[in-house]
């Protein structure tokens, strides 16, 4: 059973039901995860793409519930309508179904009418849920940001909080790797692990322990902590590690959904609404636990 | 039973029998994997050190073959002699003791006395056994180079290239990794393997394929390459990756043995002698693994 189900406990706890919008649903994967949330009480679909396209797929799908179709033209039409209807109140989540991704991604960047949240950025967060760890494990920034910038690493790191907070997660523990634990002036990651950790220890992010340089070991391996005599709350306890830029965030996440075997969930924050992007390739059911880590951030 | 015993069984054919200088042999888990190889018939130890610890050490071993002992009265003085014995001929390779890494290194690396091959550079590479993956994973570099040049890049993939010759792999198919398989101009990382795997393409590196950029997943899954539709004899069968720098190398090192269960050997390659570089806290059967790894790259 996956571990992810504790969140859909959460939601009925919150009692959340959401208006997701799904932009160009004309793909079953996403569809399933939609209907899934519904059938689950927790979303009300906004299926938009080709109308017949989409009752097509519809008929193949146990569904009886409330939705609604808005028929459109194409992909770049279907993102256009979805980002309009969060701005006028009229949707709480985006789900990805069958656009690529730039396309997906230009309204809801535009700077005139698009839904990033004021003075934040756009940033990718996963949870992965992995046999040899023993709590969610919380990466960021594996996609969207190339080479962060150390003003956009600390925006990076409040959005990854705001998510734990929203999963939560008290007093989240954020390691800033670096790949190592000490600061080496010629490693940029370390010297801005090290300032990100002292703002942390000034109160730059609330009521969270931020912690580094250290590498991801020292996050994650109580053997390691022990054997490097690293003290710190965060060392073999962390909920999110943050990754120095995309290389790194993006190994990380590729080993461990292809190598160690993890279960993913993944979502873009900083938005109005949270935004699902998962990949073309993505399973129904990674895009069902994304769409609920995505109702995880509606309001309680 | 671990899967690099099948280097155990190369060693046996080629007959090898190195002499192996432990630097400052003062520590149980470096003895214990010099006196396995020796009771194996890989090796010859010279155990430099402070020599009534030494022999203190080796009563609690079961060694009864041939081994000396050079008196040293500190970590320094070890280092500087065991690449004294590599220079002079009298020592096939180097395994780290009890010592400090800078310490280690720095007769190593040393431009008068230290034993850097000419026109090389030294790279640290790592061979990865893992059940998630159908043959050995080899990643480069995760703890020397900190941001290499594209002209150290090509010669931390020689390294690893020819670690892989020595390991019987006889066209190596090497994945040069970056954040994603398209080039993005914003991205460096996916800049340099393009460059890198054209000049692979021209045949830079000898019989060998070179490809990227490419993400990790393509490096190691059949379904990733599918769902992608990404056609290369690299896909998913990769033997080498290769880390655009060390923060990227590092979580995937880290996540491997950390989060993937996976196990290790790892050797520094681009010497006169192959060094072994084990952490302060690696068991002896990673150092023995690592040590077995270096007897691979002596002349067959």
């Amino acid at each position: 059973m996956s571990k992810f189900k504790i969140f859909e406990e959460k939601l009925k706890e919150r009692k959340i039901k959401a208006r997701v919008a799904v932009v160009n649903a004309t793909i079953e994967s996403a569809i399933d995860a939609a209907v899934e949330a519904a059938n689950k009480g927790f979303a009300y679909p906004i299926l938009i793409g080709k109308k017949d396209i989409v009752e097509n797929l519809l008929k193949n799908v146990n569904f009886k519930g409330e939705y609604e179709i808005i028929d459109s033209a194409n992909e770049k039409e279907s993102a256009k309508i979805a980002v309009s209807l969060v701005k006028e109140g009229k949707a709480d989540v985006i789900l990805k179904g069958s656009i690529t991704t730039s396309n997906f991604m230009r309204p809801i960047l535009s700077k005139e009418n698009g839904i990033v949240k004021a003075g934040s950025l756009v940033s990718h967060v996963s949870v992965f849920s992995l046999e040899t760890y023993h709590k969610f494990l919380i990466v960021t920034d594996v996609a969207i940001n190339i080479a962060p910038t150390l003003e956009e690493k600390v925006k990076i790191i409040k959005n990854a909080i705001e998510l734990a907070r929203n999963l939560d997660i008290k007093q989240p523990k954020v390691a800033v790797l670096a790949a190592a634990e000490t600061v080496n002036l010629k490693m940029q990651s370390s010297v801005d692990a090290a300032i990100i950790s002292k703002m942390g220890d000034r109160g730059d992010f609330g009521d969270a322990i931020v912690e580094g340089p250290m590498a991801l070991d020292l996050a994650v391996s109580k053997e390691a902590c022990e054997e490097k005599k690293f003290h710190s709350p965060v060392g073999a306890d962390a909920d999110i590690v943050v990754a120095p830029e995309i290389d790194a965030g993006n190994v990380l996440y590729k080993s461990l959904t292809k190598l160690a075997k993890a279960d993913l969930a993944a979502i873009l924050v900083g938005t109005v609404a949270p935004v699902v992007l998962t990949s073309r390739g993505d399973t129904a059911e990674i895009k069902y636990w994304s769409l609920v880590l995505a109702l995880m951030m509606l309001k309680k």
